[in-house]
């Protein structure tokens, strides 16, 4: 079966980041194939929606190649990201616990990208003021990725106080009307704060990807000044 | 035909208010046989989505007799409203002006049952200080009516800021996926503010009688006191 | 990850109550953590959709803080309710034996509260001398739930038989049509019977903080007459 | 065009009753070829879905031999039923005057085919002394049509109360979530009354035809005795 | 718990039938209730959806009670169905062998209410001749139970051959969008064929009762000759 | 605005046939524009979706270079199709007369692409046979079209009975579950016959550009021969 | 149980091709069944659906005549298709490997039918170029099974550039708004490109039928030839 | 009624742009004191939604302060744009004429923020070319929002061929299963393109606002390099 896959290996000279490895669906000698491709480069990849029990299965043939995060379910291949060298410059902003995995999976990937950025927690607007103590601090990121589950109150609300790119994270947090995301995904949508961005739910790794292609023009316009 | 409408005038002694007559879909023959038959016994009723062009048509038959507002689509029918001799103990909340004619059905309804209400407009979250420099008014509301269309996160954010009765009363107002109101409606259902109440999509009569059945009750804690 | 969580401790003073701990989506570790910040500050706190598998890996760690209750899946944490000294001020009304965990988390919530409730069982429409004959009894409750699921037809003809606060609770009994309980939502939302509020599926927390917040303004009115 | 058109006369023979014309998206060029094709063999017809404005487009040609009702937007082809000669076998019983299109389309059918149907209107369950006080003589109609929009409570409570064959025939009636009649559907469908048995929403024709099939077998077996 | 449960004895006077017990969703215990108060009574009863996990936990108190079926997974409590001494008058017709759960419920039940059926398999209108054949036969039962999973077609086409009254059964047979058994239900009740009654997705039981309405109407026109 | 519009002249040397234009949400500036563009190359296209209303406004300026049909509402603009010199490869099967529009938007957009159908109406299922007298001269054809409402049946029965392609044509015919065809297009898709292939609702030209790529590679295996 | 089933030998002769077993929802017994049905007359068939499980239950009774494949999850049940004599001529194109159980399926069927296919993978529209580089080889199909999960835009740029039948099989893959493969079945349906033609959600089985109907028919073209 | 609306002309300080005025569902009286607030401080306005029928009525008041575009909608009040004086920074791509005004509504949009697209029309996946030769072209812009409807193929092509910022805007092009622009919204959504975001169907306004962020964030980058 290595005759089937044919990675994308120029993507990152189109678009500015390489091709991702979504792991769910893929059996596990479909991923054995495509890491090898991928090693024998002695290329590097982001492995998302990685399950543990997967993982588990496969380690042992990667040990010393694989950096994997059980939250966020996300694995660097070939890959340790540098540490921090600068100041963040996207804000990842969550409600609450119940969307930790969500918010991790965009974290991880930033990482991976090159791109560090700081999470801001409990930030729910049942209990507004936790937002309101750090509006001042977050008008100073340029990108914000506004994470929420069931009523998906938190991007509207976040979107008339803060000048920045706002991507909208909805997650499949609740039950009954929520939907599996349906509603926060749509309440992001049709907000009332204008210019709003969304991307699918619990799609942290493309959350992660937009703010980053926003960052990468932020960048190209700071390099161009010399 | 008019042997064939039996009305239900035991109603309020059993729950407390009187049958509305919803217009919608009746013909104009229905609703003359509707009205003969309050005002053959002297009654007074209340008739919601009324539409301007079906008033026109019916209004020259009860000159005196009806009270028509075409923002609310409601006529009282044999009846004037009490002026207004006390407090207003249920605020009506919205975003702006879009959300008019749902508030103001539940406006009409409230004064048609005899319980003035204050009305309280651009609320919107987008502009988060208007909502805020509200607050202490509204504390001291025991019944708050939310209306809010598109995404819907007023109710969210007034649920986590005021211990009262709220009723959301979900818009139409909006588009895409603003589904007719769905949207709205799933947001404050599955809100992460506690303990809101909610009614059926550009319901405002219906957001009015749960409003009014709350204030019953605390009526008659109040009158037990004596 | 002990840093991460900050609690909405001022939300009583704010809304009258405290912030109760949806367990479904949170890790072991998280519940933990939650769990120590109440019992540092000597709290008290409602644990809600805490399946038995993982109250039984945490319980030991807790088993003289921890009151639970397998049916509701919910516990009380530091916190013994009071026995119930006064007249129940909440009914509960539902159809049968299917809709009992719904039933059941809205009660413990309200005697987590402070508020007992009185139970109606097996007062499903389609036996309906069995509401009938407590029709008068139901009466004298201020604020009654009423749990359903597939049709949804109790709280329609509640609604129509009593004056005082109908809080409908839809549950997910039932298969096809009944789609997980949307059915039994939008009966209660499209109710022929006015003055109906409703909470999302499943949601007998939520129901339970609706009544909460109509007791709370009833008492309010009491107390007021001193 | 009149060459395209083949109509299925031999349906009375296998089902025991003709093709019904749904005049809904047929042209008035259509409905004239088959109205011919009928009046050609001296037969005879019923056509539904006949909109006011189109029967008076079409009239002037047929005026003898349409019989046409506003209400029900049916007309019969040639054809007048025979005065009711004997005690109606089918019961129609319906909410209110919003719903009687397709009351009346269901009556106005069997009275086509022969079979008189009795009507019963405002026996709506939010005023269910309607209903209870009629249950007795709702017993001796062995096949009852129940005509419900809204929540669609009325065939669950119904279905609890008689023994014979309920037709359930949902409506468009009402708003948000009432979805074009979706819930009421939906609630007949899962019914917590056993038995139960539904046709199309607004379906009139349809519901009588079920209906009509059921009287058709009682028919049969009672001649059977002879 | 055993005072919480009231079950609705004087159901068959009512309807003509006795209430089943639906045993989803209930707990071993609550079940064990009811079959106790079934049973002090020396009464007898249905009991559907009863999985053969469930079924095994429990059969050892009610061994000899019990008449349990896998395939249908419906039990009689205290009651052995008399042997067939009659011709069957309802006929179970269905496309495949996918479809038996849901059309062995159907004749379990009728069995159980004194009403043998007979089943035709295999009458798929892909392979329409094996429908064909078996018409005339068709004709003579007055009720027929069409269950039909996927697109749904089979109903449609029987109710263009037979003359009976028809009750189709919709099944979650499928995939894709085949939605859960939607289409078919869907198909069933936009047929194209007039007159054809539908009842909820997998609900055999209420297929049954339905059917088993018009069999006692039809009993009651027999007995009402002599 | 002419700038604008640059047309897709090479498609019928990529694909075979050439870009036909959607009239709908055009402006009549807009179709202006493209059909200038078309003429001054002297070239030809088909115009679908116009309405009549639009067709009247713009027909005076493009009177001889216009074949309009309003059942169908397609134009050929700067085309007369050749007539018929061969005989039909592809049917074009409808139940009845409800759905001449969409089979006529594909008859016509066959005939412009130099593909003549031949065209067999009231073949609906409720009426079988006039569906079982046709099969022997169906199976003459290579590629049939069978058009379908309401629960689309139609596409089922056929698929069993004849080998040659068979491209479904749903269409929005009905009304309640019908869904504007959705339930026609289900019923298509989950078949219990193999091998149809389907398009979008009320997709003529569609059906009609499948069915050419069908009989496309058919001819070009025919001329391969010589 | 054995007299239930009623297989459609005649299947063949009608339309081309013979009946295949959809395991999915069989129990043991019933596949059990069937297959003696079919060894008894020495036939063939073609078993889908058919989980590994379930194989590994049933296969030790039908070692030598089962020949079973886990990724497509099919088998041939006393039949060896002959070795691939002639060149492929129908193309089987997909994005990548978590589609590969649905391509698998089609080619699995297209195999067992005596249709050799050649598929040819990753070529997704994200990596433009591999599509690109391949559309000269596709042109040489007359038949292209063009399988695509998420959003599903594989067919509609393909539809733009080959001449081919395209038959589009959309698949489950993907999350959130994937719905299950909703988005990419509409997406296929929705096409700009014009002359797809769509079969069910993951119906490789059906997406090889369409496909071998189309082959059936250029054959038959060929052989008209001589 | 005046007093009614208090407009948030903070707005600008907090987020960097103005409050638009969404005319769609607002009275011609709520549009005239809306405008006079705007006026009476000589600010300016952008009004959204604007129909033409509606413009006619009101426009003769502010015959000299309103620029009016019936395409897009939209109006300037008391602004006239600045001349472009430099090159565009944000693409417009769209795939045809059909989805002009979605597009027109962005540039407008862009015009009154000061920030002057480019547009590139007809640039649909069916015809690949057109996009293939502009894609150097479109590399250069930082920010492109993507219009689509129907299948929404445009964006997933662009997002693997250029780095910059991508906000789709679906549109609600399309009939049947293009569910109103819900195919290409969940399409975008869905996309194995990765880092596209997503604005509400036919919400041009929005797009425009959430490009303008992206645009603002750049534009700091680049004042902050002197």
């Amino acid at each position: 079966m290595s005759d089937e896959i044919r990675l994308d290996f120029q993507r990152p000279e189109r678009i500015g980041f390489d091709e991702a490895i979504l792991c769910a669906r893929k059996s596990d000698a479909q991923l054995a194939v495509i890491m090898e491709r991928v090693l024998e480069r002695d290329g590097r990849s982001l492995l998302t929606r990685l399950e543990p029990e997967v993982f588990a299965r496969i380690a042992p043939n990667y040990l010393e190649k694989l950096d994997y995060d059980p939250v966020s379910r996300t694995a660097y291949l070939n890959w340790a990201p540098p540490l921090d060298t600068g100041s963040a410059q996207i804000a990842v902003v969550s409600a609450g616990s119940s969307d930790m995995p969500q918010a991790a999976e965009a974290i991880r990937t930033l990482a991976y990208l090159g791109a560090p950025a700081k999470q801001f927690i409990d930030i729910g607007v049942a209990g507004l003021w936790r937002l309101l103590e750090r509006v001042e601090e977050l008008n100073t990121f340029p990108v914000i990725i506004a994470v929420a589950g069931m009523d998906g109150a938190l991007p509207s609300v976040l979107g008339g106080l803060v000048p920045g790119v706002i991507i909208c994270l909805p997650t499949s947090t609740g039950y009954g009307v929520s939907n599996g995301g349906e509603t926060a995904l749509h309440a992001a949508l049709a907000s009332c704060a204008p210019g709003l961005a969304v991307v699918n739910i619990d799609n942290g790794y493309g959350a992660a990807c937009a703010a980053f292609r926003a960052l990468n023009m932020i960048r190209r316009a700071r390099t161009a000044r010399d």
